[in-house]
């Protein structure tokens, strides 16, 4: 049997406290940098907040014993050398970068979670085998720009400087000139593709509630879902709501209305891991007095399977075309988002299955309804990611919040993925 | 039997071509003022192009033989003298104010009507028994400024200066300086409010579909419908769209959407004249990946009874209340606007009948789901509506259209209905 961080099961309690502490004090420390004035972080790509904490960051970093240094996107690595010189690198963080009054958790855990296991691996264990790093990632969240996942997509390849070039803020900053005043950008420091990766793991808050419903401590990420968005116009006939009888109405709103309904009823009689959501949704002209003659409105759509999201998809349209048929409706609808469901690493998923196992902590898989940083990874290394429980499954407000305790249950299982893989050179 | 303005059947096309040339050159020569850059007209109250229009009206109401006079709120009549000066006046006419970007026919053609009728029936028959006058209301749409009815509210007592002190328009001008501005306003005229009115009658476009649809040229116009506007705001929980599975959300628009299903298909089963729309909808946050938190949207319902307009609400009210407990969703509810149903006076009503009947000319009673300055004279005397045919139910939009001839048949209506009150002195 392979060796544990743990030499005896009763460390086990000792070590939950001590990382219990210590992310609490990493999180409220981050928390300094970047507050909003709604009690949230709003620390978005290449702001001035954004910097410090990077460069904070680093200074924590070395203060640990990890070697820093920034990328030319501003990817934050802090390394702990092993003593293979030619393996690839096991890596483990998330991204800095929050929404608009975001959470204290969201991207943050992942980074003080990785630095605490780091910290706690090279006190207790020295030098590993294959070289550690701890990323902060830039960005992930496309909160400043429209462009998500530049920090891992940069990394992987997806993501180049040819992709901002006309991009801008709602200030209308280009893209190129923010990085640039923050000291990044093309020819600043090392090329940001790597090519030198064993492993990328992340671990981050649910931002559901699946966790927190069924009482488990850890989740093994099965797959990262597909997504699709489609937008729909649906047009009618602009009535005046007095004069114009129910039985002569084309009533746009009406007909989104019966979509809708059937959205959920399909989507709920398809079950888990599916989810669909009418989000966004605008009438026309919006007048209470006026039946609606055209309603704009997206659809999102969820899935783990890529077949099965198709297939949901298809339904969505047809089924929405018969029903604005019925109704002498106009529909017409587009796909705007589309990006695959991406699998994690299968044998990295059973290392931490068998690691929650062995612990006696209860774990399950669950497929991650939302985007991460590790679905860019995926394309070049095996890679995993594991959630803990997020209160009532808020997520992208200040009100995100995770148990101590839970969090560090969290560190304690990834400093064990991260002894097994770096110190024990278990099987990748 | 009552004699008419046609001395022989064989009159009524000729004076149906007559009617129908002359209409035409009336509403022609009206929208040459106000006229918008999108082929409508756009003549809001106290506006440059609203006083010209009066003014060159009070030209035309003169060569035509009437003698003219402004109240203090730029009400302008044309009076045809009685031999009876003591009888109280028999009134025609509507409004002269649109919406923004209207029609040529939404008011204007209740004053064209009304002037052909005055001048042919002084022409044929010289003076009447009683007065007969021709009244060109100052507003009645509420496009300025938040207040309706407001030339026909003067003359019935149902609005006065004390109300408007406070009102402002989208730029901020001031409701009584827009006032002065045209010369009018407390003091400046003869006061509005009218204890002298014997009958009230008012010729419109349907603004609705039926009378195309059934083929029939008049509408007599049984009742004004009631109408109720409630508010609602439904409450559920802002939640991640990819991370929330389907059966622990809170969606307010799915809720939503249920509640305005409902609201159709309880509006279908108890049939005309009830209606019932959502036509304004606004989604929090909004966003196509964030599950909806809250809805907020209108309910307008119209129904020519009092009681069944009411009983309609509350079942809205309880049906929406089950619908959004059954989802866990809150929900309050808020009535913002609320008009009794005018029922239009029997006599006159039977009056219009029986001329229909006797030309030949077909006719059918039914409910205006439209406001209109009828329903406040009908506060002070007895009061008639009549209606002529909307091409396509189409109103306050440039493409309001009425055929020629149906323009015609209307205006030969109601002068039938005038001769008959002013000069045979038929009952009212």
């Amino acid at each position: 049997m392979m060796r544990s961080v743990l030499s005896h099961p009763r460390e086990k309690e000792r070590l939950l406290s001590y990382f219990e502490t210590q992310v609490m004090q990493v999180l409220n420390w981050l928390a300094t940098y970047s507050p909003d004035e709604e009690g949230g972080i709003t620390r978005l790509l290449y702001t001035e907040g954004w910097l410090e904490t990077q460069q904070a960051l680093a200074l924590k970093m070395e203060s640990c014993g990890l070697t820093t240094e920034f990328d030319n996107v501003g990817n934050l690595f802090g390394k702990l050398q092993g003593d293979d010189r030619d393996a690839p690198s096991i890596i483990t963080g998330s991204h800095i970068d929050t929404v608009i009054q975001g959470g204290h958790y969201d991207g943050a855990y992942g980074i003080a979670a990785g630095l605490l296991a780091l910290d706690y691996l090279q006190k207790q264990f020295g030098k590993p085998k294959r070289t550690l790093e701890l990323v902060s990632l830039c960005e992930e969240e496309g909160s400043r720009f429209p462009m998500a996942y530049w920090g891992s997509g940069s990394i992987a390849g997806k993501r180049n400087f040819e992709q901002i070039v006309h991009l801008q803020d709602a200030q209308d900053v280009f893209f190129a000139d923010a990085m640039q005043q923050c000291g990044f950008g093309e020819g600043t420091g090392r090329d940001s593709r790597r090519h030198d990766i064993g492993a990328f793991i992340e671990i981050h808050i649910e931002q559901g509630a699946v966790l927190e419903q069924d009482g488990v401590a850890i989740g093994v990420v099965e797959t990262i879902a597909g997504q699709r968005r489609l937008k729909f116009e649906v047009i009618g006939e602009s009535n005046h709501a007095g004069t114009t009888p129910m039985h002569m109405r084309k009533d746009a709103l009406e007909g989104v209305s019966a979509m809708i309904g059937a959205l959920r009823q399909e989507a709920m009689r398809l079950g888990s891991p599916l989810v669909a959501t009418a989000g966004r949704l605008q009438v026309f002209p919006n007048v209470p007095n006026v039946v609606p003659g055209k309603v704009v409105f997206t659809v999102d759509a969820r899935h783990a399977n890529e077949q099965a999201l198709d297939s949901f998809c298809r339904w969505v349209v047809q089924r929405f075309t018969a029903l604005a048929g019925e109704r002498q409706l106009q529909i017409q609808g587009t796909e705007w988002f589309r990006e695959e469901p991406v699998p994690m690493n299968e044998v990295l998923k059973r290392h931490m299955d068998h690691i929650c196992g062995e612990m006696g902590i209860s774990s399950k898989r669950m497929v991650s309804g939302a985007g991460h940083d590790a679905q860019m990874f995926e394309h070049i290394c095996p890679t995993a990611m594991l959630f803990v429980p997020s209160r009532r499954g808020i997520s992208h407000s200040p009100e995100e919040y995770t148990e101590p305790r839970e969090l560090a249950v969290g560190v304690l299982v990834l400093t064990e993925l991260l002894y097994r893989l770096g110190y024990e050179g278990e099987e990748l």
